[in-house]
């Protein structure tokens, strides 16, 4: 069982890692108009072990580790996805 | 039309924040003994101009980005998604 969590910046909040990658994109050939922005965030693959699934609270413990630890919530949103 | 890059070490390569990272959700309460292992990876959001669209060789140059500069093909691989 797997739990994929994407950390992104706010849309409001500026992000300069993306402003540099869509500036190095438009300078690669043919995509000199095609980019119209790039948003930078993480991607996290938490491989969970088969006894975890058995946890009914483990969607809400892990929504935890997403708001404590793995985003800061004043600047970056989180997804969690869950694969069973 | 969006396409979203997601790169991510390779399963052969040491991936030292992934390590950190269920290290310290390991510390949290409930989720001990729930994590085998994390990986650790970006996940780049390229909003697409609407008359880029129309380029056939779109995503092959997409592809030729993703290679040259949004991966180091070494120790990490990519994946390419196009949403329309």
């Amino acid at each position: 069982m797997k739990a994929i969590v994407i950390v992104k910046p706010k849309t409001t909040v500026l992000d300069p890692q993306g402003v540099a990658i869509r500036d190095a994109v438009r300078h690669h050939p043919g995509l000199e108009h095609a980019v119209a922005g790039v948003r930078a965030g993480k991607r996290l693959e938490i491989d969970l072990e088969a006894s975890a699934a058995a946890d009914p609270a483990l969607e809400e413990k892990l929504h935890a580790v997403c708001r404590d630890l793995l985003s800061n919530p004043v600047i970056e949103d989180y997804e969690l996805h869950l694969e069973r």
